[in-house]
């Protein structure tokens, strides 16, 4: 979806993350603007922890956001303009998609200096 | 890391993923090459289930690999080979990262036709 600049900065585990890859279709018809608003939308959300994103040059799409529980990733799964975009998606934005929820158990890493 | 083409196929939950999420450094020496023997590798060690992976223009690369248990996570992380790469990751590769390792608890989505 869209792409912030940095990682995102996540408390200490246990929380939730929602691993979503896609590829896209040839389709436009305002995806980049749906992904920056759903961006903006998500991260307004109780519980949203952060989110990274990249999409390759083969069209390979990751996004991870970051959830406090899983009753906040429900709350966002049901939000009526997020509906909205989550139908646009599967019926013409993206060839094909996988939704992976999973609980975040231990994490560790390099902060940039 | 390395690029797949498509999307992985895994098994039904529960399952392991690991979340790595990076800045590269401006450093290249041998990156490439790296990345994709890692792929090779890791691909070949029981318990692997697939990788997903994709880095933006921006530089923030994500790839997430897929496990069957923790035990297999940790097989590969003791990888001889691995741990030499992991090291390079470190001091020359990544100017920050993170690795996150969480249970896949429930997985749906859009298979391409």
């Amino acid at each position: 979806m869209s792409t912030p600049a940095s990682l995102a900065t996540t408390p200490a585990p246990p929380y939730y993350a929602v691993i979503f890859t896609s590829k896209r279709t040839s389709e436009d018809r305002g995806y980049e603007e749906m992904a920056r608003r759903m961006a903006e939308l998500g991260s307004r959300c109780e519980g949203f922890l952060g989110l990274e994103s990249a999409r390759g040059a083969d069209g390979l799409g990751i996004t991870v956001s970051y959830w406090r529980d899983e009753g906040a990733i429900a709350a966002w799964k049901r939000d009526e303009e997020h509906q909205k975009a989550q139908q646009a998606g599967r019926s013409t934005w993206y060839a094909e998609y996988h939704v992976r929820v999973a609980k975040v158990e231990r994490a560790y890493g390099k902060q940039e200096k």
